[in-house]
């Protein structure tokens, strides 16, 4: 096998899992898979940072409660988000009290938390472990962008960026979803120079970790009842399926992408959704949900990130991407 | 033993390491021990971000030259920086198409890249791992502080960030360092809210990590020819040493700080150096010769690093610090 992918030896388990979301996530088609919303960017909050912070710790209350777990019992923290500096997950880490490794793949950091609580399992290096990742419409617009209040008129490529977070619990005590095998993306860059273009920055990333992943377990797309990548959107999605065409992979029959399921059409979304909370609340919620009822039995997460910053883009440089992706098994009972 | 705490299994080493360094760094008391350096903070680039990007590049090359092992054979790459969105270490990721699991714990990533690192080893995820930091006087000024045109005043409780890389080779392959033991830690705040006062932000947390650590492993200070802070320089020293006194703990006589060692004081540094490379490049240069000279047999480094942003401090929030150790040991023939 390839040294970018790995079978955990033992059996790991999702324990649980929970999603916090904003207006515009709760209003669209994914509405029912949430387990709590706000109808207002600021939550309640002073600031949109605040906000984010209150999503994150709200994320993992609920996991938690949900897995009858205190935050004493819980070995370690693992997660990260778009701000900058990781300060959402930084902070949420000093009010939890759970010794923390801070991850940042930008929206890939939903699966690199997942596979490196796996590998600390697996590895006999933990029991218990919780994973968060975060983002927030109005804190990415001003940090990667323009002030909302500029106005500023966007192309259709743009994104929207998910207001969210998700956290999820890992453990050995069985459970109906299980994490399987896991591929750790390289970074690759084919010269999109727009922050607006995400999709397109990121689909050559996505592209490599899905072939690396089915040629290193010897799987075709017949192996998954669903391949869903984190948020190419209706732009990159187009890009990902032709450049894996080309190189003789077909997953067009059970491709999903999150970032065109958590919204509507007729959301004024631009291209979908994007953020590190996109394929952490759509996997989180809405997969898991079909797992558990047994629609969906062995799905593939091939979480994408765009690694750039605002810097970068004034200094010409292109933007690469990466993905990450862990496969998920329903366990019966 | 507590959960914060692991002792790997298997015999892991330190197969190599590079440092590459500025001009403040290479002027100072330990020049001798760095592999490669510049005159100039621009580093022969466009920009103090390019330059930074060459530091960790060449540091990876050096690091992998004396391994002798090519990019290609390197399973994972860990690491980060102390840029927004981790932009050094993605676009060197890039570049060495390593795959690639990013990491953010500010001034502590140096060993929590080695954390991770060695987990992943010990648990048979991989057999050879890169890890990485970076941090650069002039980018972090820009960033975290104000524009250095803008000539600011700086209180003595000030630090210089440190321009360099520092990388490490982690392997299976005896050598003579090995890496014994590690501690995770909790995000700890006492409510410092200067960013011009970073080593009382980040002795609290130091603190909590050198007990824990000794705790778990039932250790003294005894058990350590010496314990090294990552950057807590003149201001954090003494107040790591009485939070500690106070705990029953007195590390006094074994206690070192990198970024005290790593300017002499007519250097015009403040109370001394900080960033992500500052612990890297002292212990992979000058405390790793000490120990292949024999001279520390066993040695605890524990990084330090403070976890905010300007916009934190802009909304008034306190700045939380951190603090991830690996215990070394010298390895006779």
């Amino acid at each position: 096998m390839g040294n970018q992918t790995f079978q955990f030896k033992n059996d790991i388990y999702i324990g649980s899992t929970a999603t916090v979301v904003g207006p515009k996530e709760v209003a669209g088609p994914l509405k029912v898979s949430f387990d709590k919303s706000y109808q207002e960017l600021y939550c309640g909050e002073a600031t949109w940072e605040l906000a984010e912070r209150k999503l994150m710790s709200e994320a993992i209350d609920i996991c938690l409660q949900k897995a009858n777990k205190k935050n004493a019992e819980i070995d370690f923290f693992l997660g990260g988000d778009l701000l900058n500096q990781n300060i959402t997950a930084s902070y949420v880490a000093r009010e939890k009290e759970i010794p923390f490794l801070g991850l940042f793949n930008a929206c890939s950091t939903s699966m690199e938390s997942l596979i490196l609580a796996a590998v600390l399992i697996d590895g006999d290096f933990a029991e218990h472990v919780i994973t968060a990742v975060s983002s927030h419409f109005a804190t990415a617009e001003r940090q990667f962008r323009y002030p909302t209040e500029f106005g500023g008129q966007k192309p259709q490529t743009a994104m929207y960026t998910v207001t969210g977070s998700g956290a999820a619990y890992v453990c050995k005590k069985k459970s109906k979803i299980r994490l399987v095998a896991a591929t750790v993306g390289k970074v690759i860059d084919l010269g999109v120079t727009s922050p607006f273009n995400m999709g397109a920055a990121m689909a050559p990333a996505a592209a490599s970790t899905i072939k690396t992943h089915l040629e290193d377990l010897k799987h075709t797309h017949k192996d998954y009842d669903a391949i869903v990548t984190g948020d190419l959107s209706s732009v990159g999605t187009p890009i990902l399926k032709s450049i894996l065409l080309e190189e003789g992979v077909d997953i067009t029959k059970v491709h999903q992408d999150c970032g065109s399921l958590i919204y509507s059409s007729d959301q004024n979304v631009f291209s979908g959704g994007s953020g590190s909370a996109c394929s952490a609340v759509v996997t989180f919620g809405h997969l898991f949900n079909k797992m558990k009822q047994g629609m969906l039995r062995r799905i593939l997460v091939v979480a994408t990130g765009a690694l750039f910053n605002p810097l970068m883009i004034q200094q010409k440089q292109s933007i690469p991407g990466i993905a990450h992706a862990v496969s998920f098994e329903y366990v019966e009972n």
